[in-house]
């Protein structure tokens, strides 16, 4: 049980809960989704721009800040709240999930990780202990321990290995967290079988963490298994600590797992597609690229009160995309980041009034019916 | 004479003169420093950084609006200045000068000037008639005449033969240009040659227009000759009118000019220099891409109070620079831009003050010691 994480509410139509999690930089309210700001920046969002969407808390990535501009240098700097100019809570993720994905450049024994810059080429090794001292000189509110994310497509045996190692892996990252108020969050893997996700969950809540997360999920398997192993762990994961899941999602996704009462997300989704041009709408998702729009004069979403939407057209913000214009990224991002951040305010405000369920089901079939309608682009 | 500007003060120690030009989205102060917002968009900046950097005016370019998205849906959408959310004053150039920069893919004749998209490869043909048309349809305050922007290579016969198309032109501008309250300037040409620029100047001026601009300059011309063309042309420029040198300049560019009783300038220089990491500072010129600023914890200028030198460190610039993140060209072209129109606020309180004489020698020196000192990269 943490002594930071208070449940505030129960949703009485589902598993959803309202909390709030109190950081060394304050606190957040859960459900939460946090952006992504890979290299101490949520990409095209300024410091102003991401108060202004009301952001919480934002993630930041061990394995880029590590690589560049250095830990070393950002802990000199003062750390990486003041590095980047944000004041807020940060997590970083411990780099595991970088290195697994470099594929060929990258060697993993019992010790840690051999792997090649992306940047440049340069060797590195990490290991459990190194990325906990990354993450204490980065200076989070909340870091995660370093374990082996493997593809949803390994075997049986592969991920049973793999599990028992990022178990031993979250012990020796326990051992040597030190850092005051810095809180340590566990990683539960398992792939898509539900037994070893019950195995991991036990042997790293009996090692004892601040937060528990799920990782492991968004990794190329279907949307049915994630829900599967979503819906399977929910009851195992202890009920009084914070409970994240790493890498999604999309906004059914988010709203899915927070009906089984899960707490806080990271995504690039919002971002990325923000900067491709796929937009969220109260009335489905929108291609801003597409031809309909040429002319069009009204809002990117007339229900948004966000300032892309109160001041800029739908032709606008097509004509600058196909210029290929910075601005195209900066207001996408900043519309389809309040849109994320907005729907987990309206999730919170649904779980206080005991209406989780109904929020849910109103907002796919509205999604549903608009995409029909309007002959938009799902992604 | 025009009736929308007025002088308020001549500086008693130079040619340098304080002024004023009303135009239907309000006054702006001369001398004065126009963004460059090519595609409707001032590169990096949004309608509401353009207003905390205080920009008065911004410039957009008829040729590339022409083209994308089209001056008839622009027209349709409401004008440039809804499209854009940009209330206050805009000003067009003509497309001229792009045209003319296009090389192969364009044909000039005294009718007009055939060329091919640098997009798509599309046919047009703009005239001086068409020219106007564009620049009515987008609605900006201030329009510019049709003109030949010849080479800085190009021989006397060449220019004298284009000079007089220019003035052909201005006049067929004059003609057609219709649209109440948009004010429609004359361009100057000529060359590097002292004479033909009297003659241009002389016969534009016969046409009469609200405002009178050098073009031509820039163009591959040296400082010494673009001084010379400036200092030349300044005493036969009708004094009760504003003064615009198109496409200039470097801000040593705009004191020079200023002296000489200039009034309007517009460069990409503040925010393509932002772009490539070339920063403005009262300390002179930083190229933040450095390894000198690796893990300078220092603002980018200690004398600059812009929202980038109060947040962030150089060490912070330099690490997303490199990193290639679109916050960097936000961060840098809000700083320079900041920049430019604080140096033309000093101008125009040293006008005030009868010191521009005094403002002009100090900034150079003081730049001059700084780039000794600092080891800093001029460009």
């Amino acid at each position: 049980m943490s002594d930071t994480f208070k449940i505030h509410h129960h949703d009485t139509t589902s598993g959803a809960r309202l909390g709030s999690l109190k950081t060394p930089h304050g606190s957040i309210e859960t459900p939460i989704f946090m952006p992504v700001g890979t290299n101490a920046t949520v990409k095209a969002m300024t410091s102003d721009d991401l108060a202004d969407v009301e952001a919480q808390i934002i993630l930041a990535n061990t394995y880029h800040l590590y690589l560049r501009p250095g830990h070393e240098i950002v802990e000199q700097l003062g750390g990486l709240h003041r590095f980047m100019n944000w004041d807020r809570p940060i997590l970083t993720d411990s780099g595991g999930f970088q290195v697994f994905s470099l594929g060929e450049l990258r060697k993993i024994s019992e010790e840690g990780v051999k792997f090649q810059s992306h940047i440049d080429g340069s060797r590195h090794f990490l290991t459990p202990e190194l990325s906990i001292k990354i993450q204490e000189s980065l200076g989070a509110d909340i870091i995660m321990c370093f374990d082996e994310c493997p593809p949803a497509t390994a075997d049986y045996n592969y991920v049973t290995r793999s599990l028992e190692m990022t178990t031993r892996w979250a012990q020796r990252c326990k051992n040597v967290h030190s850092r005051p108020g810095q809180q340590l969050f566990g990683i539960i893997q398992g792939g898509m079988h539900e037994d070893l996700r019950a195995r991991s969950l036990h042997d790293i809540c009996s090692i004892g963490f601040d937060g528990y997360a799920l990782g492991g999920l968004s990794v190329g398997e279907t949307k049915e298994e994630m829900y599967r192993i979503m819906a399977s762990c929910a009851p195992m994961m202890p009920v009084d600590s914070p409970r994240y899941i790493m890498g999604i999602g999309s906004p059914e996704d988010l709203l899915e797992a927070i009906g089984h009462g899960y707490d806080m997300f990271d995504c690039v989704m919002p971002t990325r597609n923000a900067r491709n041009g796929m937009l969220f709408t109260s009335q489905g998702r929108v291609n801003i690229k597409a031809k309909c729009h040429e002319r069009d004069d009204s809002p990117l979403d007339p229900n948004c009160s966000c300032h892309v939407c109160r001041n800029y057209s739908r032709a606008y913000l097509r004509h600058i995309y196909r210029a290929g214009e910075i601005l195209a990224s900066q207001l996408n991002t900043f519309h389809n980041l309040h849109y994320f951040l907005n729907l987990m305010k309206q999730a919170r405000e649904a779980i206080q009034a005991n209406s989780f369920k109904v929020f849910k089901a109103q907002y796919h079939s509205q999604q549903q019916i608009n995409q029909i309608d309007k002959g938009g682009t799902g992604l």
